[in-house]
């Protein structure tokens, strides 16, 4: 693989915490950055942040030129920026996004894209609690893992252009089907963001003072549910099908612990398990 | 209050991460320690770490002259060690544990200990991932919260004492009855320890290769589940009825989501009360 990203013009459409990192990490490779926001305000800051990039409130004239165009929005947002991008897309231009849930993502994109240019998608897991792009930074992505998730529909060559410029940014890559995806993210992402507002709930609601006493183990475990409820709500709910497996999965879990609990056995070898696999993960 | 610990003889019982730290941050801070340890070799380990300290296997040896007693092993060997030491014991000694669980443990202690000392439990919320005494360091509890709790036969004088001496290390002073503070910890450390594990377990089971995609966010949320499997079966099951009470509580949380999703409603106000609940803790 050799990443050229410098050959590239890339628009970023949604100036958010990862679009607005994306552009400024584009911009510290010399690569030519424009940025489409919504709001005056976004680009007014993104002038601020990232002044060698171009940015504007006009979609037109953000992916005039560009070959790679990169959809930083909400889900659902996508299929309509992508019906008004359709007329200035350049030829030949690869299309992607940096969604956290695929399969509906590529299900509604793909048809919209047709052959006037290349749509994959991709998703790299960087972000964090905290949103907005005063939050963005050029190294968010550095050492991230990026799935990128092309479909039987995908062109081999711009599976290859979008895996190159993930990695360009420092990504470590994988390839994954989209519904293996989200299958995937349910499990690692969505049901531990599920998780951590639960376990809020289940305190606050039984002794909201108890909280007075959450100590660094309370803090790291619910440090997910300080994500935008929007965000989080549309990712639970598009990944609907594979969120209700991952639930079914952590409640077998609890039940197991429950009804060990109540016949007094161990849960050593439960608790082992656990502390082994977590182990062999990176800290 | 006025924290005096420079009149204090120390011994801490049981060189792990807690007792280790308590020596090393008493050291610090001139007052006298004594520290019995069951092997040899973190004895030896402790005159490295902790040279002012006087360390030894002989439990009569570590205790004499001590006014304040500190038991950091294991809950399981409190009453055991207690009634050992109970000879040795200066007149009007205080003595107290760093249990993570207190009912049992005040339940089991007080009448070993009757009137020929004063016992008060106490829980210094400090400790991490991390076990044993190459951990240790003094600074562990500064700031971190620490549980007193008195039972109706506790000496009031040795309360103030237990509680003088932990706000004199930097802790932050809270007090409970026993029993409540086992139904707040059981809500607010021990149910996410076991939603910690139950989380690597669910993705382990359905998805291994999962892991590999692991983010931020579920190293985070699953961090504790790294910490010694022994103590956490023993401190889950010591807390069996107020964790019977959490496991349904977090449950219950779960129920409502998942009925929520296959209804198609928002979890917006779910997830945007457990965001701004978590956002009034300290990060």
């Amino acid at each position: 693989m050799n990443p050229r990203p410098e050959s590239d013009t890339v628009a970023v459409l949604g100036p958010g915490l990862l679009g607005g990192s994306l552009a400024m990490a584009l911009a510290d490779r010399s690569v030519k950055v424009r940025i489409w926001g919504r709001r005056t305000s976004v680009v007014e800051e993104l002038d601020r942040r990232c002044p060698k990039a171009f940015a504007s409130t006009d979609l037109a004239a953000a992916v005039s030129g560009a070959n790679v165009v990169v959809l930083c929005t909400p889900i659902g947002a996508m299929a309509e920026i992508t019906s008004r991008i359709l007329p200035h897309l350049k030829d030949g231009a690869v299309v992607t996004d940096v969604g956290s849930v695929k399969a509906p993502v590529v299900t509604r994109l793909e048809p919209i894209i047709g052959s006037a240019a290349h749509f994959v998608g991709s998703h790299p897991m960087a972000g964090g609690d905290q949103a907005g792009i005063e939050h963005a930074r050029a190294d968010l992505f550095r050492d991230a893992a990026c799935i990128v998730t092309p479909s039987p529909r995908s062109n081999p060559a711009a599976v290859q252009r979008v895996t190159t410029f993930w990695a360009s940014l420092g990504c470590r890559l994988f390839q994954l089907a989209p519904d293996a995806h989200d299958r995937a993210m349910a499990l690692v992402s969505h049901l531990p963001h599920l998780a951590a507002a639960a376990l809020v709930h289940a305190a606050a609601r039984a002794d909201a003072a108890a909280l007075d006493l959450a100590g660094p183990g309370f803090r790291d475990s619910t440090r997910i549910a300080m994500g935008s409820a929007e965000m989080w709500d549309e990712i639970l709910r598009e990944n609907g099908t594979a969120m209700t497996d991952a639930i079914r999965a952590l409640r077998s879990e609890l039940d197991a612990v429950q009804s060990a609990l109540s016949r007094g056995e161990s849960l050593t070898a439960f608790l082992a398990d656990a502390r082994a696999t977590r182990l062999r993960l990176r800290r």
